[in-house]
């Protein structure tokens, strides 16, 4: 038995949204680089899975870059917008302007 | 006993690295926003540990804003450059002319 209690929880980051202007030349390029999976694709982005957290490959006109963490306080940062497949998020941004995107925990 | 395989395992990425213009304004609102770890600050860079992925704060001038992959054949990338943490990695660019960090796996 050990009294020693675990070091407090850090958060998780969801997934990384870089821009690319040609989303099929930079999956290309990232699938035949690195080992991942790409779990959606069409012409506006696509989503990336790698062993510890997913990259978002977006056209900057219709996505914006961001970074995203998953809270499950994630209303505590303002309104949840519910999107397209069911993720519920509020985006702000931090003190640079970087667009960071907070996800509900559900 | 089970003759399933496990899938290949996918690439992990150890760190990303965001601009910011003002490091300590920065690591002020992630550290009071967000439960992270900070592993390295001054007045170019901080660093800071997530759950599952490490993130810096870079002021742009000094450190290019990049996306870090570890592979055990970094090499296969380009020549390693040692860095004055004992880290080797190299720089390549994506095809969108993202800056990417391939990082030895020792």
């Amino acid at each position: 038995m050990s009294t020693a209690r675990d070091p407090a929880p850090l958060d998780p980051v969801d997934h990384i949204a870089i821009a690319v202007p040609d989303v099929a030349a930079a999956v290309a390029w990232y699938t035949s680089n690195f080992r991942c999976d790409v779990r959606y694709q069409d012409d506006t982005w696509a989503f990336l899975a790698f062993e510890n957290v997913k990259l978002a490959l977006v056209v900057p006109a219709q996505h914006p870059p961001h970074l995203a963490f998953r809270r499950a306080d994630a209303e505590s940062f303002g309104p949840l917008k519910t999107h397209r497949d069911g993720t519920r998020s509020v985006y702000v941004r931090d003190p640079a302007g970087n667009s960071i995107e907070i996800l509900a925990a559900d």
